[in-house]
């Protein structure tokens, strides 16, 4: 059913209701709809999801004689290899048996719930209280309501390029305009601050800064981290820090969270259960409120209740299982997780980087890869579409074109396959590289001139 | 932050850049907001739950002399008197020990749940399948799917009085009208459907039929059904029924739902776990597309398809247990709820009708009662709000003023808590009745000729 404004049956209704005799009750016919005529909303048709876009239209057809090899799913669980602690799983059958987890929880959570997510994240640069958490349905959930209060109809918000395609989705369904700023490749992705700060204007209304990254896999140093927090703080901006992926960084590199480091700006920072303890369906995210200068106020917090009263929080047998699922999980579950992480990286960074044509980006952090793709020697492929696309047609390997994130001719691996698929992955990769590198010829670089 | 058409800061930047020397390059300027100013989003300020403004603004100071008996909480968990079957839980953990429902389910749920819904709702009337099922994070998600789908900024919506406040809060939050049709009490709550239709126009995108009934505990009749579908077929709106309650009703009375009763108008059915499997926590719900006559078409499913994608699905552990949840739950488990519902509910109502000035109405399914209140025999009270806030001053008994559902003068009941705390509340509320009642007096009659 659509509103006169976009304008469609509504007009047609009015249209018959001015041709009706004047004997006929005009308020009757108004109240008439003449035939059926649902529409989806508008909101619904602006909710667009980019990796779905972008792959649905793919011609994914693998090469009969090579099993598929996925490297595009962000999801660590679906070979099996990396399966979550038993910790977890206990803790959750113990909140089953407890019986005490079958309710309604508040919309925000549970207060013990949420003073065990403040318990583990605080510390003394930036300490948080359970009034200070919001338990979400997923760290989706957690950037929607962190959106929905901080922006309105109009608003602009910075996003990172290249960056995870749902910040765009939800923005431009709630009529937020979105302004990517640059990471630089040669800088380890870090942010092109001046670029940053030239995309600021009095409607922005938030920065979105994603550390760890999907899909860079680069981890921020503490340095520019202050950076990044001078610009925000300059131009008065408040700060939605994504750091889902948050202390899953490869040994020797550390990550600093954003908001100890912050003096006055305020920071909404999202996070969740889903990565770094492997469980991204149950579903239970969070938004830790950092406001040590009161400049949210009670009114961002208060709208944040607001907004979680609209389909209430995450499910209450996890809710009941997170206390024990953050202290009682073994640091060795950590560790395995990221010592696997690093060194799949690795072999698929040493591999690569020998390919003539690729650029792999090694990263520090998080579980991708980006891979540059030097287009003018490949000249059987258009953009980096047609040549992931053309990878699974020809060799069975699957990568995310990363125009999926706003930057075209890199594709993103997943590196949380298991060592074996990764080896044949990178072997299938050159093979293919290998067929479709043409060396520069003299006149076509002429033409270049 | 606010943007300029609801003008502050906005309009502050501007102001600034206006007073700036020109010297000063403007752009920079602009881009340079001078001071914080953070604020709530005009979404979050119209995200409004009556229920909690009305509570949170009542002086609720039980009597120190009586315990506390609260009957105002629509969660049948919380005095543990009906517990879910241990097939539910069974099945929960079971979903666990498979470490199969670890990882990212689609969006709009696993395919295998989908249909396990699909198959134990399909009928010869309404079949079903795996595709006209959305699973969402429980059933409150399933409405606001359901209204963000089919209504525009603009449209409005026809909800009903008295009924649940979360139509109305989730509508008025996206900017869409809600308009109230009146329920009857004096004929056990059905539709006025005068009434009803009178509030149609070309601006209605939806109808919201909420059957069984919160607050009233009513079930609608299928001839009753039949002319509420009589009333959208005629003016080609679309239904939205809210069956969360369907089949807790009570024995000689049977639970009909719309979608097998309409021959044409399409209906999006939103139900889930909560109430019938008494697990309201866990947030699994579900939307049943039924539009056997393609009047959605594909537009309406693939918008409901594009919303999901924006926080994703319910837990995958619930989702994972949800196929054994449907079928493996012994009959005697949802009998033993609704007979110990009813039994509750006939000695609240006999208790309750010959109490003088008021005037309970009986249920016949869910978990509610609606009292009516004479008010003019209640002098002492402005109001149901200002009668239930003594009747916890005096008695400790809470029970939810019906303004919390647009309908003065009444006051709901829970008939999920414990026999004994039924009785003993239905005592206390006698004796409050009895204390302030006050027959009208001859010339007070006289005023109201």
């Amino acid at each position: 059913v659509q509103s006169d404004n976009n304008g469609m049956n509504g007009n047609g209704v009015h249209h018959v209701s001015v041709r009706a005799p004047v004997s006929v009750n005009p308020a009757k016919l108004k109240s008439h709809r003449q035939r059926w005529n649902v529409r989806p909303s508008e909101m619904s048709k602006k909710t667009l999801n980019p990796i779905r876009a972008i792959v649905d239209g793919m011609k994914l057809t693998p090469n009969p004689e090579k099993p598929m090899i996925a490297l595009s799913i962000g999801d660590p669980t679906v070979f099996g290899n990396l399966p979550t602690d038993d910790t977890v799983l206990q803790a959750m059958k113990e909140a089953i048996d407890s019986h005490k987890y079958n309710g309604y929880a508040p919309s925000v959570g549970y207060q013990k719930s949420r003073e065990a997510v403040s318990n583990f994240y605080s510390c003394p640069e930036a300490p948080l209280e359970g009034k200070d958490v919001i338990l979400t349905s997923g760290c989706s959930q957690a950037i929607e309501l962190a959106i929905s209060v901080l922006c309105n109809p109009g608003d602009n918000i910075l996003v990172p390029c290249p960056g995870f395609s749902l910040y765009k989705t939800l923005a431009v369904s709630m009529g937020i305009q979105v302004k990517h700023y640059n990471l630089l490749p040669e800088k380890s992705w870090e942010i092109d601050l001046q670029h940053l700060e030239s995309l600021i204007d009095d409607k922005t209304a938030c920065l979105i800064v994603n550390n760890p990254s999907n899909p860079c896999g680069s981890v921020f140093t503490k340095d520019h981290q202050h950076k990044i927090l001078a610009v925000a703080s300059r131009n008065c901006i408040p700060i939605l820090a994504d750091e889902i992926y948050g202390d899953m960084v490869f040994p020797g590199c550390d990550f600093q969270p954003l908001a100890p480091l912050s003096s006055d700006v305020p920071i909404l920072s999202c996070g969740g259960l889903a990565k770094r303890w492997l469980v991204p369906g149950w579903r239970m995210g969070w938004i830790l409120i950092h406001d040590r200068n009161d400049i949210f106020g009670t009114g961002i917090r208060e709208g944040l209740v607001k907004l979680s009263q609209r389909i209430l929080g995450p499910c209450t047998v996890v809710q009941g299982a997170l206390e024990s699922i953050l202290n009682d999980t073994p640091p060795e579950f950590y560790q395995g997780t990221i010592s696997f992480l690093k060194s799949n990286s690795e072999i698929c960074f040493s591999e690569l980087s020998t390919v003539p044509g690729l650029n792999p980006v090694m990263p520090t952090g998080a579980m991708y890869i980006m891979v540059g793709i030097e287009m003018e020697h490949f000249p059987d492929f258009q953009n980096d579409v047609e040549f992931t696309e053309r990878l699974v047609t020809e060799q069975s390997v699957f990568c995310l074109p990363a125009t999926a994130f706003e930057y075209p001719n890199f594709f993103r691996i997943v590196v949380t396959v298991p060592e074996e698929m990764m080896i044949e992955a990178c072997i299938r990769i050159r093979e293919f590289c290998a067929r479709h590198y043409r060396p520069r010829s003299q006149d076509s670089h002429e033409l270049d001139q």
